[in-house]
Formats: structure tokens, C-alpha cells, sequence
């Protein structure tokens, strides 16, 4: 097991993902804290109903927040809400949905059909979308029926919407008569970046309901739905009560998520995750073959990378994902260090002068 | 919120569920000393590893176990393992899969079907399951097929099969070729019950699959599933993906159920619960009136109580869940106190005894 | 293969079920007349457009017709449209939903789950069923949601529910704010029994949606489902068409059920039935030991029989259903004769009388 | 409605779809004939036992065939059959299970996946296959498993697979260790194409269950599933129960099965509708702006036009589906008739060529 990873011989240092890092001890603490007296299971305790007033502040209005085990629930559930088990849900080619979770969308929603958009560094285009509705009539029954949109904020390639991009999104899908769900897995690294209020990205851009992630981010044993429609709210408790994902200890949840919004924990670790990419990045500009597939604008890196050069990282310790034979995935975490990242950019820049150095050579 | 439930006036007594208690102190150390380094995620950790040994040790034979969010996951995605969707599964009237999980197995199953089977006490009866199985033969297709039997130990109305009852019944679901699931959300109560070993009660007579409580035994955030036939498990551990049961974090899952067993805590916490159940048990003995619905073998009492009693104790700070208009339920805690036993026994032989007096008069 | 069945000896005479019986000759005879010219798929031609018109006359009321292959199909498909997933559909134990169609319920639903309600004959109990709706509150989410109600209409015991019961059911019903189906596989024989209009029966007493049986009585490949709630049916024609019940030659389909209700066929074929149904239960009012297991209203007849009986009304040529040891039903079909009746007759009375006999004797 | 489609002024000419047809008298007139006497429901009667002796003969092997009501039900049921709900399913981009049937086989697979694999006209690349296979290593649970693939056999283009081309794709298949389903709506036209045997086509070429279409070649109201895989086609069987798919009039299906391919009719008929489509491109050859998306090897023609075009074609009374706004599909039914193809050819002729002449003159 790692001892904190440090930029030394022999050391491993970890860019595998955010999951792969510790949780804030604040939201541990949170959970001792949280362990005293009974309480009603099932959501009816004083953290829970604590939960719903912070996170209502938080969104400057009304939401319903259910905490869940994890962002695959989020999503599945969330997006199961939207529409009828024969609807069509759009997302990008590379949205989590669509690639990591095991088709847990057409699961939960009873058959609902991911339909991939196009769109740059794993966004969706607003355009690409109105020509996708466009291509289902009314009357074409046997295509199914077009129910809701899906993007991921930051997203899957590590670039974040902005509130412009997302409001064009929102449009045509309220002129289509869809709901719109945000995959907010890291949704702080792309409040962090904008700058903005959770309320401008979300519910004041169009947003029906989200995926608020806290694990990647710090969080330790659960993530939320946070719902902006109430309409949508009633239904989906049920449904989350079937699906396994409301937990009769409910408190040791809320608390959590309590502790994780609580002086602005959730956005300082995005802030520090954000920055150490923003570090990598800035180290590569120097590196004329670095290649990265879209900006660096939450925490993690796609680098288009000789799988030579890959086979020398991993042998001086760095880990991180090889998503295809020239391209590696780089996750920054909170705690990440500064060290840490300049090892890595040292490490490329090592590396990739001695491919080009060989290239030329050859 | 309560600050420690004590026997004292204008102090609420809480008997409602055995999920309204505290989490064990140990458990929630365990989270924060697994707080360290980086580990490979969704459960390629070296604690969930330790869990894997841990348990296989405690079941002495090599199981598999996957950490899950609630009991209703546990339950439904083992139940949904073991048949066609098109699958009976056959259980107990009284059953939680059955009246409290709204038909989770159902869900998940794809559409697998609960029938009911008569027994005593919450129990299903081995001849009246052998009935059941005999009223549907191979060709009846438009009946679905018999797939798997579900039984809760301890059952749903405070009782424990003996092993003797168990393996009767698996005797009869082998012979009918399907497979055996044991809810186990009260499996520590059961074990302590009758002093037999974790192997003799579950895969020493005939269990398949096992939902593993730990939640209202002192547990925090996690219940589990074992199997026993290692020919379920890989499947299951897609299916458990695809559900969103997998925490990316797992070892904060794992950490807590090897806590949960080291040292014998699980049974300690089971024969505090179970024995001030059996303290309470003992004190109705005395009072002619009180009618309980099934032996108190583990921790629950159901009794039945005049609706003008269960008035009374309520506004005596007394909690529990009325089941009926004349039926009440008592869960102990492990944390329940002698002193809160003896409270409720004296108020129930004060209120009785009025009762008794008031219709003697009438 | 029966040539024809009469009452003579060394011939089979079938009473096992109105499935086994041949199709109106008309309606097969429509099939041909639809076989000109092109039209459009899916249900886009003329004679299905001439189909809605037909039913809406016939109901009085602008109705939504879809033919479907089966009253399976029929059944869980209109079930499906009525409520969330977590809904609880209630009935009668007897009804053909709960134990001869494997769960389809279940399955179309995505987890729905049928309840029993007790009553009589078949039937649901209106004040059987407020106490099951009262018994679960709003904020009870673990025990999922009540969606619906269906009755069967003529019962599976060959009883037939009164204007004034089909109503108290739909009060209770509308009450609870639930939507209302009947299963009307033998419709045509309720509505010949009761001598009221297909209106009276099913929308203006409450029923929101139907299964229209036509293959029972005299049909060959095709049931329906009547909507009268306009809400229900454009999704159910989503659902409908991804169930793969919506055949590409809807014509072959939409011919079958007009030539059904041609001419009052439909009510002609029902008369008959009924009417050996009846003739039967006249003749068997003079056997003392004959016990019918509910009233014959309809086609069907229920007979407690001794096991031995069942063996000599086989060996003497009869076919027929055994549902347990010691009860045995026999259906009559539209062209079931009279020769047929008086010849089952004539077998019951001389059986059962030797039974009788034997009995004193012993 | 249209009289009898014949090419003269005024007068209709329908090229809109397979389905749009007549069935083939003999396939009505087999319902009259097997519309006697009494027989067992469900599939228990002689015309059924007759239909599996039939195409055991026909694909000389022993068969289990199960007559359904559509194709969608066929694809989607039996692909269902193949693997688990957490299945991924390769098919072309093009196929109809993908594009045209409402996501049926995510719903009847409780979540099966459907993913797109490369190739040309319509087909799967047997390459292409063999890399999506690699893209999945076992560990990847958050993947799916892949579970099957998918064959269109002619294409949703209109081009027969060679025998070579489906071995090919079979061997890919089978060294993945998945199941190879042929969905055969068109299955005549390309036995029909190929001259081979029923069986060289399908098991002895890898494949383990087909969709059997009818309908589009002259059917009425039934296609089917062949297994060719036994230990499948139990399970599909209380499957296809419970999915709304087994007739209790079976023999009204069977007999339409049976007429089907009865002195060779299904080929008889296929062979017209081929012989027309390849009337029509060879007519093409002579056009030297007529572009086909794929080569005419059934019978269809996907013909890229300008929209001016489409429109002087309807305006001449033809009836066609436009897939884009510069592709017209053309389908050729058993009885399109030779006059019917020349007059296309000729109205294609003439308004290219105007088309032409237009263009250069701008």
C-alpha cells in the first residue's frame, strides 16, 4: 500500500483516477460526528432534513437532493426519471452512460436507448443535437421517442461547457420537449473553473436534474441526485427505494454530503485538483510533440503519447490509464501535489525528447 | 435529536427499528484508519481483498462477498442471480422481499415473481414448499418457472429456524432443483441464537447465496452479499456494476465489514440486542394479557396490544411501530439498555393490567 | 385430430377449453376479402381505420383500438400502461394475470406487482379492496405505489360481476386515485349474460382501458385493447409497437376483429356458449351430490368432482380440465351442441350416482 | 384504396414496403383448411407438430421453431435468449433491430446493449467485429459483456451476406465466445440470391437461432424463431409465453408457417421480388446519374436523388419512402410486376435526365 505518494525513486505516484485517492477527512469526521442518539431510518432523520435545507441554500432554491451509493445510480436513476422506458436519451459518444457503466441507463429506465451526439472534446453540439431530433418524426414509432439529454460537466475528456454552450444545449432541448440531466461527477472542477454559481450552471441554465459528484472529488462513500423539477422528485423516491439506493442509516450519508459542501470544502479540493492540471498543462506547452486530445480545463489530462513513452512512465512509477495504445488519461486529485506534477512533466519531457531524438534518428 | 435514550421522564424510549441506532464506534475508526494512500478502485483494493479472506475464514470455505449499499440490493440482485427472469421465487408471506422493498426483486429479477408459502412464525414450511412446487409441473409454462427459495433468518416476525428447519427445506429445493437464498439482514441474531457456526447455518445446509446484514446490527453504510456457489459470482459482480452497487471507493465499504466481524464484534452486538429482547420476553411472562405473535428467538417483539395500550405508551416517551390497530413491534439495539428493558416492561404491566381492569368494569 | 365432435360413442367431446375450438368462419373469411390491392403498414390502412370507427360506434365513444396476438399480450400491456413500474396492480387470486400468463404483468411492467384482493366467485371485493388500499399510507415508499385495479369480466370461475359491483369496485378505485382495467377474455359472454351495452359495462362504470377478448369466443389470431381513457393510448402505441405487437399487415389483423363484431357475431357466439353453459348447470340441478364451485353465468362450469368420477367421464370420451384432486372445468364453445351438453349430463348423473351408491355402501 | 397497382395514368404504384403487399393466397386458404374440428391450444395441436417436421426437413436438422406475430418480436426475443440483461449486442449501424423496432431488444433483454460495428452495405465486418471484441478485456465489468452478434441476412440495404462473409463473421463470433443470431426478415430473397441450401446458410455456417420472416415475402400474420442451438430454445419457450407470443389458436399460425414454404412458395416468391429489382437496376444501368447505395441482390434499391426528382416521382402516382432528403428507397413485392419495374425505370429515366440537362444549364 501507498504511504503518500511523493515524487521519489522506488515511489509510485498515482494518476489512475480520482478514485483513487483518500476522502476529505472533514467528511470522515463528519460520520463520527453524525454517530449519536436514534433517528428515524430512511431519510426521516435531522441530517437529512439538514441536507435538503444546505443544499437548497446552496442552489438558491428549492431542490430535493437524495443521496446514492454511487454515480452510476445517479446517472441511471436520474435519467430513468426523465422519460418513458422507450425513450431515447442523447449524450455524447464518450459520456460516462454511454461507455463505463454497463449500460445501466437502459437498465434502470427499462430499455431507454443512449443515442450518441456529436460534439468537441466529449461535448455535446447544440446543432448536432437539433438535427438529431429533427430526424425522428412524431409518427415514427418504431424509432422510439426522443426523452432527454445527458451531458457531463466537466466532461469525459476533461474540457468544461460554459454557461453558453449549456444554455444553447438547454434550448433545443425544451423546444424538442425533453428533460435535461447534467452528469455532474465533477461538476465542482467545472464550478471551479467557470467561476460561477451551482445556480447558473444548473437550474438557471435550462438543467432538470443532476448527478452532484462528491466521490471523485474527495468524497467517500456517496454521491446525489439533486433534483431542480419537482415534479420529477415524488417518483424518483420510490423508485430509488426498489432500486436499493436509500439507505436506512441515512444520516451517515447526509452527513457526508453535509461535511462536503460545508465552508466551501467541495470547491477548495476542485480548486487544488483543477490547479495541478493546470500545472501539467502549463509544463507541456514547452514540449513541442505533446499532444492533448482537448484543453486541460478541470483535472485530468488526455495525452496522445508513443505507447514507448507510456512504457517508460510506468517505469518510473507513474500510474495512470492507458485508454488506447497512444493515448493516456492523467486524473489530478485534491491532493495531488505540486511536487508530483512537476515530476510528471519532467518525466514527458524526458521521454518525449528521446522518442523524437530516436524518431529523427531512425 | 436524542442524546442517549435512558429510562427517564420527558425521554423518548426508541424501540422502532433496530436502524435507528448508532453505528458501532469501531466501524467508523475502521474508515478513518483505511483513509491512507492511494488503491485501485471498484474494489481492486488491498482492503477489499482483506474482506474477501476475512470472510472465507469466517465461512470456512473460499466464498466470494460483494459490499453493497442496503439490504434491498442485497437481497434483490442475489435473488435476481439465481433464475430467468421469468423465475418464482418462494418465500415467506411475512418476508421483507415480499412486504417491504417495493418488489425490488421484481425489478431487478426482470420481472421475476414472489409467491408466497405458509409457514409458522415468518418461517416457510418444507412440506407446504414441497406442495407448492408440486402444483406447478415442467410442461405449465404459462405458470413461469420455479427458480429459487428465499428464507429470512432471523425471519420477520422474531423467530430462528433451527438447522434442522433449514436444511429441511433444502432438501426440498434441491429435490425441485432450485436454488436457496438467505436474507440474512439478522443473521448475527440468528447465530447467536443458537450457537451454531456462520458454515452450519448457511452452505453446510444447502444456502446458495446469502444477503449479509450488517446495518441493523450496528453496521453504518453497507450490507453484503456471499456466495457459496462459485458459479453465480462472476455474473453477479457485472450485474452489481450495472446497478450501481459498486463503489469506486470500495474500501471504505470493506473496511467496515471486516470491522463489523473482527473480534467477534458482530455476535457481541447480536447477544446484546437478542438478550434484551429475551429481558423483556421474561417480563411478559408475569403478565397474563400479553400476547406475543411468535417466540422471541432474536431481537423483535411482536405483540399485541389494545390500540388504547399503545396510546398510553406513547405518550409514557415509549417509540415502536404499530403494525396494525392491535399489533405493536419492539426492535432492541445492540446499544438498548437493561434499564429501557425494564421501562417498557413496567409500562406494559401498568397499562395491561388498566386495560384488564377496564373491561372487567365494563 | 376431431372431425367434429358429437355424442356418440368412441368420439371425443371437448370441453377442455374455448381455445381449442375453430374460428368463426366469417372471420376468416374476411381475412381473403382484405387481401387486395397495397396498404399502408402498421396499422395506416383502411380497414384499421374502419376498425376504430366500428368500435367507437360500438362503445359509444371515441375509443383507441390496437389489435394484439394474445390476451396475454392484451392484458399485461394495458396493465403496463397504467402505472410506474412500482405500482401494485390488484385482483383476484383466481385471475388469469396471477396464475397463467408467467408473470407477463410483471415483466411488461418493469416489476409491477399484482396483489390479491379477496372476494367471491373471482371476483374482487369493493370493501375487500379499500382495506388493501388503506393498508398502505402515502409516506409507506418500501411498499411501492398503488397503480391499478383489474377485474375480470366474466370471471376465471365463470362468474359475471354486476353493473352495480363493476361500478363500487370503480368507486373505490377512483377513490384511491387509481385507473381501472377489466379483462374482458369472455366479455362477449358478461355482455350476453347481463343484456347491457359494451358502454354501460366498461367506460360509463369507470373501466379506463380493456382487453377485448375475441379468440375465447370464435376468434382465430387476434385479441384487442380498447382505451377510453384518451390519455393512455399514445404511449401504449410506443409501447405497443417496441412489444412487437403491432403486425406490419395490420389489415389481416384489423379484418379479423370488425367481422367479429359484424352482425352482432361476437354476441350471437356468446349466447351459444352461454346457453350450453346453462343447459348443463339445468341438468345437473337434479344430482343431488353435484357442487358447483360458483354460479354459471357465463360458459364455464367449476364441478367438485371425486378423482373417480374424473376418470370415468374420461374413459367415457369427455375432455376436460382437472384444477386440483377434486375439481374439474368444463368450458363450453360457441358451436358446442346441445347433443354434447345432454350427453355430459347424462355422464355426470350416472357417474355420480354410482359414487353416491358406493359410498353408502361402504 | 388501391385496386390492383398497375402502371397507367391515375393510377398508383407502390414501391413504399415488403409489408405494404397481399399475402399469398395459399397462405389464407391454409387457415380456412385447418379451421376444423378441436385441437389442444398453445401449441399443443397436430398443425404445429407438423410445422416442426416441416422445417426440420427444410433446414435438415432437428429445429425448434416458434411461430410470432412480428419481426420485431422474432429479433427481439431472440436475441434476448442469447446472453445476459447486461449483454452487449454487435449489429450493423444499419440494422433493423438498431434503427427500427423502438429499442425492442433493450426492453425484452432487460438492458441489453446494442453497439454498432462497421462494414459496407449494410453488413458487419468481420475485422471490424474482431475489434470490438479486443476493445473489451474480461476484466472491464463497467463495459457489459458482449453476448452476441446480430446479421441482417439480406441487409437493410438490400445485399446478401455471401456464404464466406457469414462464416467469416461466425468464426470471429464463435473465438469470442458469443452467439450468432441472423435476423432473417428478408432470409428468402437471400437463399433465393445465393442458390444454397436453408441449412448452408445458417447452422452450417455458425449460426444458433434466426429470425424466420414471412410477412415481407407474401406472409400474413406471423414470422418465426428457429433454434438451431437446443439447449436455447427451452427457455425461449416460457420466454415467448410470458412475452405475449404463443397463440392459443396455434394452428391458425402454423398453417400459415406451413403454406409458407409448401412446393417451394416462399422461394417461388422471392425469386419474383428479386427478378424485379434487378429488372430495375439493370434498367438504371443505362441512367448515368443513378447512384445505389449498395448492390441490388434482393429487393431493394436505395436510390440516391435529387429531392426534385422524388417530387415528379410521386406527382407520377409512385409511392416510395424517402430515407434522406436525397435517398428513395424502392421495395419489389412477390407480385411488383414487370410493367410496374419498366414504368419506374422509365419515370427515372426521364426525370434524371431532365435533372441533368437542368444542372448544366445553370
Amino acid at each position: 500500500m501507498v504511504d503518500g505518494a511523493v515524487a521519489m525513486p522506488g515511489v509510485m505516484i498515482d494518476y489512475r483516477s480520482d478514485n483513487t485517492g483518500r476522502a476529505a477527512p472533514q467528511i470522515l469526521e463528519a460520520l463520527i460526528r453524525a454517530n449519536q442518539g436514534t433517528a428515524l431510518g430512511y431519510g426521516g432523520d435531522a441530517w437529512t432534513a439538514a441536507l435538503q435545507q444546505r443544499f437548497s441554500d446552496l442552489f438558491e432554491m428549492s431542490v430535493r437532493i437524495f443521496p446514492v451509493a454511487t454515480g452510476t445510480a445517479a446517472n441511471a436513476l436520474a435519467l430513468a426519471s426523465l422519460g418513458p422506458s422507450w425513450g431515447i436519451v442523447y449524450c455524447s459518444e464518450a459520456a460516462h452512460i454511454n461507455t463505463a457503466e454497463a449500460n445501466a441507463t437502459g437498465f434502470f429506465g427499462g430499455g431507454i436507448k443512449l443515442s450518441a451526439v456529436d460534439g468537441e472534446h466529449g461535448k455535446i453540439g447544440a446543432d448536432a443535437l437539433a438535427d438529431a431530433l429533427a430526424a425522428i418524426s412524431p409518427g415514427q414509432l418504431h424509432r422510439g421517442r426522443p426523452a432527454a439529454v445527458s451531458l457531463t460537466q466537466a466532461t469525459d475528456l476533461g474540457a468544461v461547457y460554459t454557461l453558453g454552450e449549456v444554455r444553447a444545449i438547454a434550448e433545443v432541448t425544451r423546444r424538442g420537449g425533453l428533460k435535461l440531466h447534467m452528469d455532474g461527477a465533477r461538476f465542482a472542477n467545472a464550478v471551479a473553473r467557470l467561476g460561477c454559481s451551482p445556480a447558473d450552471l444548473t437550474w438557471r441554465s435550462g438543467i432538470d436534474i443532476m448527478s452532484f459528484g462528491a466521490t471523485k472529488n474527495g468524497g467517500a462513500l456517496c454521491d446525489a441526485i439533486v433534483v431542480f423539477s419537482p415534479d420529477i422528485a415524488d417518483a424518483l423516491a420510490v423508485q430509488l427505494r426498489r432500486a436499493g439506493q436509500v439507505w436506512s442509516k441515512m444520516r451517515f450519508a447526509s452527513a457526508q454530503l453535509i461535511a462536503y459542501v460545508e465552508n466551501s470544502l467541495w470547491l477548495d479540493m476542485a480548486r487544488a485538483s483543477n490547479a495541478i492540471a493546470a500545472r501539467i498543462a502549463g509544463g507541456l506547452r514547452d514540449i513541442s510533440s505533446a499532444r492533448l486530445l482537448a484543453p486541460v480545463e478541470a483535472n485530468e489530462l488526455f495525452l496522445e503519447l508513443p505507447s514507448t513513452v507510456m512504457d517508460a512512465l510506468e517505469a518510473d512509477g507513474f500510474q495512470f490509464y492507458r485508454r488506447s495504445k497512444s493515448l493516456a488519461r492523467f486524473v489530478c486529485r485534491f491532493d495531488t501535489t505540486e511536487a508530483e506534477a512537476d515530476a510528471l512533466v519532467a518525466a514527458l519531457h524526458r521521454h518525449l525528447t528521446a522518442e523524437t531524438t530516436a524518431r529523427a534518428a531512425e
